[in-house]
């Protein structure tokens, strides 16, 4: 059975929407935050421990997935879901932007992309039909097509070439998708041109998918060009499916993207800087090295319902820390993806409610960058 | 309060017991394994998952804690339990162990050890009596006095200067022992001597002791001198207090301690290999990097009741490891611990069944080095 897409409520002010998703794994409701479990695990976490975050959904990468342990082991597993154990929704990546963030030198033709492993250098060769067919054996929820993630800057006619090819991978692997039980999400590209993400979004919702995404923002564009790709896209997008908008985990990026209609967002953020030392807070990052947490014997977020800061206290997380304890970063990892699964709640409360540009304003007044 | 040990049961044809030891943080039955938490964390895991292996007691290290965070940093948090948010029993080692094993160059003269720290270089000053203050501010339930590891082989003049040296610092840490809800253990020194590990217990338990551990095993004799070392010093014990063989894990190790009975035993040896992909089993360890693994979709013990042999498979495990990723030495870690803890409660049942030779045997029979 394929994912089913429920939109239960518009907010008046802005373009936010609150939905529920149904998979076979489980429904979730949106907008909602996904973490990310790059090697079929979310870094030093447990599936219990992600389910107690209330994560509705997460994401696994197919590119490293292919590369270790191979498809073919999960697929003899029973699965991504069976070989992680882990029974709630997944969402799998295509590879393209692994194939544009860690490959130093590639070389994109019509048929894929070139490039060499980022682990031992090997040649590889991924092309949206064995993308997909990974995604079809490693048999996470939800699959995403393979794309050219565009650079930023791009000049207009290099833009319009990727873009372009990209719809035409999109077809291709739409036309080898094979797995009944597993959705399929086309991917607008487009770059920072407002015509090229129109037709990018049209052509990828003539060929039908089950849910969009919304690809190439994060990669370097100040926050006004990244919005606009947002909205350049979202207009052409259909209502009665998913949107989500890749690699995206700032706070205030995912309350712009909600505001501007979007459901779904990823990012290795919360768990990245989780293992440097740094926690969110309603008044911004902090650094847990800091000199000043050093007898701070109150937890990270005194309002925080996390294992965390239900257990710990920031001079012991400092602690952790300093003395390079994985425990460290996975206690700051829960409170982090935790307060960004929060931020989703509500901002789906404030979408009920009518005040998401409130929230916002509130948020925003807080929040110290 | 201090703690209470009672004998319940002596095995008929050994000297193996089965005890129970009363804190003020619960209690527990004996031989016990202790899994060790450096810097206030087994490290990996949390407080909840060192309760799920049923462990009875954890160690914690001075030394490490002296530097960081610092003694009166956890003081200040409320000792050591408060701080780390572990309310069972802890035992603190007194720092002699690190000293012997971490600094490259020592001074030792009778005031105490002089020698440079292992993180930055920093001189150092250790004296029994500063060991105690720390423990005293660490607020463990059990502390341990502060000696010199004797390193092997050492001649005898060396071994007996140090022995006596070592009892001598007993009764200097004893003096300033304050902490009235904390237990202090004397430690029988005395190589591989036998009258000096004779002259060693004997002056220890005149000092008068809440328990008694062997030190100085461990530390590269061969497995003959190692029990010989514990047979030279258990006969001149008092029944009346729990015995501690330190540092000792080897599997075959615990149960020919238990054998000669040892009640108590800690090692890194547990999560360290496990960091290195390394799992106990009743064949003998396994590495779980081994190619053949790769697709066994089996746990690492079909009858092993950890969270670990309950909710994965050596392929899942083995690409963790394989991947770098930190869930991997997590999941390891905590089969590792069981395993021994397990180890303990079987020793336990074969002590109340007189038949603990008997179990060794079969244990033998079965376990590869």
């Amino acid at each position: 059975m394929k994912i089913k897409y429920e939109l239960l409520k518009k907010e008046q002010n802005s373009k936010g929407r609150y939905g529920i998703l149904k998979t076979n794994h489980g429904n979730f409701e949106t907008p909602m935050f996904m973490p990310v479990g790059t090697l079929a695990n979310v870094k030093t976490l447990t599936p219990e421990e992600i389910k107690d975050m209330k994560c509705g959904i997460i994401l696994s990468n197919t590119y490293h997935l292919w590369l270790r342990p191979g498809e073919d082991v999960v697929s003899h597993a029973g699965g991504l879901h069976k070989f992680m154990n882990y029974d709630g929704p997944i969402l799998t990546d295509s590879g393209g932007f692994q194939v544009f963030s860690l490959a130093k030198k590639k070389d994109i033709v019509e048929e894929g992309v070139k490039f060499k492993s980022h682990i031992d250098g090997k040649s590889l060769f991924l092309t949206p039909e064995l993308s997909i067919q990974i995604q079809n054996k490693l048999d996470s929820d939800i699959a995403m097509s393979f794309d050219e993630c565009i650079p930023y800057p791009a000049d207009y006619e290099y833009a319009k070439k990727s873009t372009e090819r990209t719809i035409r991978w999109a077809k291709r692997g739409l036309d080898v998708h094979k797995n009944e039980n597993q959705s399929l999400f086309g991917i607008v590209q487009g770059g920072e041109y407002e015509d090229l993400r129109k037709l990018s979004a049209e052509e990828t919702v003539k060929l039908g998918f089950d849910g969009y995404s919304i690809g190439g923002t994060s990669v370097g564009e100040d926050k006004k060009t990244m919005y606009s790709m947002i909205d350049y896209a979202v207009k052409y997008l259909p209502e009665d499916k998913p949107r989500y908008l890749m690699g995206v985990g700032e706070p205030i990026d995912i309350i712009e993207g909600v505001i501007r209609g979007i459901d779904m967002f990823d990012c290795v953020l919360p768990t990245r800087i989780a293992r440097h030392g740094n926690a969110f807070t309603r008044n911004g990052k902090i650094n847990i090295k800091n000199l000043k947490y050093k007898e701070d014997f109150t937890s990270i977020e005194d309002d925080c319902d996390c294992y965390t800061c239900k257990n710990y206290t920031k001079s012991y997380i400092r602690h952790l820390i300093v003395s390079n304890e994985m425990l460290g970063g996975r206690l700051l990892s829960i409170h982090n993806i935790r307060f960004l699964v929060r931020l989703t709640e509500e901002l789906r409360e404030a979408i009920k409610n009518d005040n998401l540009l409130e929230y916002k304003e509130n948020f925003i007044k807080n929040y110290k960058k």
